[in-house]
């Protein structure tokens, strides 16, 4: 079995090391020098739109798919034309589109979300604000991503700087949510339909980049986060592992936005899970069996941002899991993460202490 | 980090895949064009002796190892004067030589072995025979796996059939074992000296190549086992991990042979270890810390001999992972191997039993 992959970063490199082992080669493209998954598995040097090496991928491979949402909407129609893309075009359209999304999750599928309103106009803007309340969060419908692409509304003299910022690309507004905590559920759905979701995880962002996650086992809020996704999986025909990210707020779960790929929430599944989401996201694609999605021990996630610790001072912590992406050090960049694993959440708190403690040095 | 590799087959394949998480990067040499090492990381084609590569390998990286024990001794050593080699060249002749391993074992370490003794000529093979008695296992000193270059003697009569066959090279007859059962002790001592043990390892061979392997996490003989491994790592001033295979006969553990590298039995380490055999390699001889040899869960592993069983069929077991090594099939050939886990041994065995039977069709 061969797999294409479109984008060629950590999440491709993750889906290429789970790929070995199950005998599934995989073959990235990327138009990067250094992409990072290109150490690790072969790569096909292009733009995400360049046809030539679509089509050379599309010949090559029995399956494509692709670690991020923004591949060109034609690039990836014409490989629908020549191969099986898991997940659908559809999906990622609609994954991609924030608008749609929304729509999607809220009025087709009455999955609770923020109130939302799209924006295409400085008057759709202000009225939108009145209909909404303020503080609310104007976005971009596509192309935003840790953070990016957004403007916190706190009372009507932001609009100016709001629009001034944003104004030149479809937007939506919505509503500002005051959450307890932000947790996502990450579940696979076969190509015969099967899905299997992962113990919530809770998740701590800070300047809109996921820092620290958690996994859940028995969290209370499970069997409405399995609920919601499960409608969402099975409203679009979905194959291959995907992401909800919800706020709780008053014991309420509010859908965020979904991931349509592998999560980097889900990236303590490696160690933390019977099977990774990497290896299921390959398993759903390539219509093997999807495997068991139960946590193994407890199991918590630190993203490494900017550069990487000295890795002796980790790995000197029990239960800790080095993951380095092979990326060069760049303020902000995600480079690397450590999953710490422990035989309960008293030693893995302990430990993800000793964990932090070796970051700050 | 930069290790180099001498050998490019599955165990190097194994090394290889850890690295890529620690950020260590690995360059495997190898003469085949199909290295099945050369899939996941970078490879040198080269025979092991070239001293062109071998010297471009030393160039290139911090630390070589090697993944078998039969890598030719004027390569060693020549690699040694140039980058440190670990394990070390003496651990590796002491590991190819069966008459050097069991006189360490044996005379100076005191640990138990099966009676043996040096054959240099027909004569002395008669002479051994009558001072070990029969039946005992006629073996090449050197260049022996899987069974090969050995001949077992049931009575005087096979003497010279055993002879004829292996009487080209030095050899050592040891006394035939009636054991109840084969184990193997795996442990890994770092640069200053530091030793962890993984659980014993219950091993069953067929035709002289290793089928099934269970760890006995709370084996009664764990104890007598890190105490024999622990004398040889220290005498060796060993760096790396080791592994020593031994006979249990009426309570005893009688040591039979060492390999100076990852080994075979290990391979249920990377699901059913807090820290797998090769990643534990790499930080031994990165000179990182050591890992928890804790078990996670309990794992069996399957060796897949010949050609590959149908992915989808052994994947559709609950807790069973699957490993091919990107090798073609072909009889007698280690392929792959399936690790299974479970929360507890009925379970496992249940699960076991569950993916004998995909073999088997």
């Amino acid at each position: 079995m061969k797999v294409g992959i479109i984008g060629g970063g950590q999440l491709a490199r993750m889906l290429a090391l789970a790929g070995h082992p199950l005998g599934i080669e995989t073959i990235v493209l990327d138009p990067a020098f250094d992409a990072c998954a290109g150490a690790v598995t072969r790569q096909l040097r292009g733009a995400y739109d360049d046809r030539n090496q679509l089509k050379a991928l599309a010949d090559d491979v029995d399956v494509i798919t692709y670690e991020f949402e923004n591949v060109p909407e034609q690039a990836l129609q014409s490989l629908a034309d020549l191969a099986s893309v898991y997940p659908s075009p559809n999906a990622l359209a609609t994954g991609r589109d924030r608008l749609r999304e929304k729509t999607l999750l809220s009025m087709t599928l009455g999955i609770p979300t923020a109130p939302f309103a799209a924006v295409d106009s400085r008057e759709e803007l202000e009225s939108a604000a009145a209909d909404i309340g303020l503080p609310a969060v104007l976005k971009t419908r596509t192309l935003g991503y840790d953070g990016k692409g957004q403007y916190v509304l706190r009372g009507i003299e932001d609009i100016d700087a709001a629009w001034g910022q944003l104004g030149s690309v479809p937007l939506v507004l919505e509503g500002f949510v005051e959450f307890e905590r932000e947790v996502s559920i990450i579940a696979v759905r076969s190509r015969n339909g099967e899905i299997r979701c992962y113990p919530l995880i809770e998740n701590v962002h800070t300047d809109g980049i996921l820092r620290l996650s958690h996994c859940r086992p028995g969290d209370p809020q499970q069997a409405t986060a399995e609920d919601y996704i499960g409608r969402l999986l099975d409203s679009l025909g979905y194959v291959g592992v995907i992401a909800l990210e919800l706020f709780q707020a008053d014991d309420r779960l509010l859908a965020n936005e979904m991931a349509p790929r592998v999560h980097n929430s889900g990236h303590l599944t490696i160690e933390g899970a019977e099977t990774s989401q990497f290896e299921n996201h390959l398993r759903a694609i390539c219509g093997l069996p999807l495997g068991q999605t139960t946590p193994v021990g407890y199991s918590a996630m630190l993203n490494l941002i900017g550069d990487l610790p000295d890795p002796a001072a980790v790995l000197a912590v029990p239960g800790a899991h080095f993951h380095a992406y092979g990326k060069a050090a760049r303020e902000g960049r995600k480079v690397g993460h450590i999953t710490v694993r422990a035989e309960n959440t008293t030693e893995l708190e302990r430990r993800m202490e000793n964990v932090r403690d070796t970051l700050s040095t």
